[in-house]
């Protein structure tokens, strides 16, 4: 079962007191060069600068007390860590975030300044897996997972949500596709309020394992990602390539190249700062063939290291 | 006589067919970090990314059709050329841009995009100058000065009308001081609206040609800036140091390191491509001891060239 449009109402509902209604922004030059009429929304400038905090308040909202009192712990290398930090805080819970060595600098600052444990690892995946086992055992924190979650997933949605409340009408969304949480809510809560509306999962060339899992029909994992795109170096999972199979029109991959072009695109002519995840979304979209359309696209984060720009 | 409130309503009336209504942005972070409730202007999303359009417009659309028939002209090498270029294009006019050879080539990719007449000249003032009444003289363009007229300073003063319009009761505001242009209609706007508000002109140490005239008590040019700012490498005109002697309460100097420190913040916490210029007005709200005040900060353009990144 995946989850519902009221899954995403009750997720909204309830993180409503934490989130940022993030404003839906225009832009003639963006129309211009896509070829569509566009509406972004803003998730850059989500709290923690990305959607995930949707999620993870969602997620850490919901735990029962003596839950919370013992805490959440993920491995994150960026988004989730901060995001899910920033949630157990205003549940007033303990964060333990493993974070890797390579992680960059400011991402780590983030986990940091919102008052997280911040414990180092190697970076490898089964490094992070062992040390988050090893954290568990040690504190009985409870692991909130970036995407492969139902409340992460319905508290991804509320985005689309309001996305769709501010505006009359769209006929299609472009979404990226990374671990497919922040697709799989887009999904659910656009199709929950209007089936016609066509949903485009927007990858990179260099880790387009949504795609290839989509073609042969189940999960392919993405076992070398090469991409700029940090955010969307994951794998989907059952549970999010279930959700993905029965809703998403299709999938478009676009080269880094585009990705690059489309965010500086984004940053010289709109003034916003977003990271290469969420232009993957906007390059897609500009090779998606959607002219005259009328487009919403999720602006899904805008944390970037300004000391190691893909241009 | 000064440009008075008057003048930029009537302003504000004028150009709003054309101008955006920019928002006024707020961020818990930047209000942490300065110790201040602080509400931006965000100029930086104005049309050809600064304040600049408004002037231009004002000027422009208050040219007589004959004087718009033989088009308009400057010398610029950054936002008022593009704002000027911009503002003749919707009045239907032609536009004659001087620009120095060492010009940005973003800033002037965006002079011709809105389809000016891109003159180059060497790098001098001198130059730019000569070239403009050679202009001017072949074609019979009006020359539109980027803050030494009346119009223009009128034009600039509406952000702060919308900024006070927005938000109820301000105790400071912030602005940037270049040629004195948009300082000039700050001041205007603020005291015509509330002369209680404490206007403070904000410069770099390496242009504080304001600050010095101020203490002098006349114009003291400044000869040979030097500073990452590069639209307040400007010295003030008789008129403008006419206005800031009469209204400003101070001018507060800051260091470079100080204004890439405040982009940087902007940039990493707020998610706006702000420019140096428009960081120049966040770094001295931070050294300026606002501590409780209410402060209103004029973000004043974001046209930056991302290949020549000030860190």
């Amino acid at each position: 079962m995946e989850p519902s449009i009221d899954d995403v109402r009750a997720a909204a509902a309830r993180i409503e007191p934490f989130v940022h209604r993030t404003p839906v922004c225009t832009s003639r030059s963006l129309d211009a060069w896509l070829g569509t009429r566009t509406f972004c929304k803003a998730e850059h400038l989500q709290r923690a600068g990305a959607f995930k905090f949707r999620g993870a308040t969602n997620a850490v909202q919901l735990l029962s007390d003596d839950e919370a009192a013992r805490g959440v712990a993920t491995h994150s290398s960026g988004n989730h860590g901060a995001a899910l930090a920033l949630a157990a805080r205003e549940r007033g819970a303990e964060a333990f975030i493993i974070v890797p060595a390579n992680a960059s600098p400011p991402k780590r600052a983030a986990i940091e300044a919102y008052g997280a444990h911040v414990i180092e690892c190697a970076p490898t995946l089964a490094a992070r897996e062992a040390k988050l086992t090893e954290v568990v055992a040690e504190t009985g924190a409870y692991v909130v997972h970036p995407y492969d979650d139902d409340r992460v997933i319905a508290g991804a949605g509320t985005a689309t949500l309001e996305l769709l409340d501010a505006i009359d009408r769209l006929d299609v969304i472009v979404t990226p596709v990374g671990g497919g949480g922040l697709a799989s809510g887009t999904c659910v809560a656009a199709h929950g309020i209007d089936p016609r509306i066509r949903v485009i999962g927007a990858e990179p060339t260099g880790a387009d394992d949504a795609a290839r899992s989509l073609a042969a029909g189940h999960v392919v994992p993405q076992l070398a990602p090469d991409t700029v795109a940090d955010g969307l170096r994951t794998s989907l999972s059952e549970r999010t390539f279930g959700v993905l199979s029965n809703h998403l029109e299709r999938i478009v991959t676009v080269p880094d190249t585009a990705t690059v072009a489309a965010m500086r695109f984004v940053w010289e002519r709109m003034k916003f700062v977003i990271e290469p995840s969420a232009a993957v979304a906007v390059a897609a979209a500009r090779e998606a063939g959607l002219d005259g359309d009328r487009v919403g696209i999720i602006l899904s984060g805008g944390n970037v290291d300004l000391d190691a720009l893909p241009w």
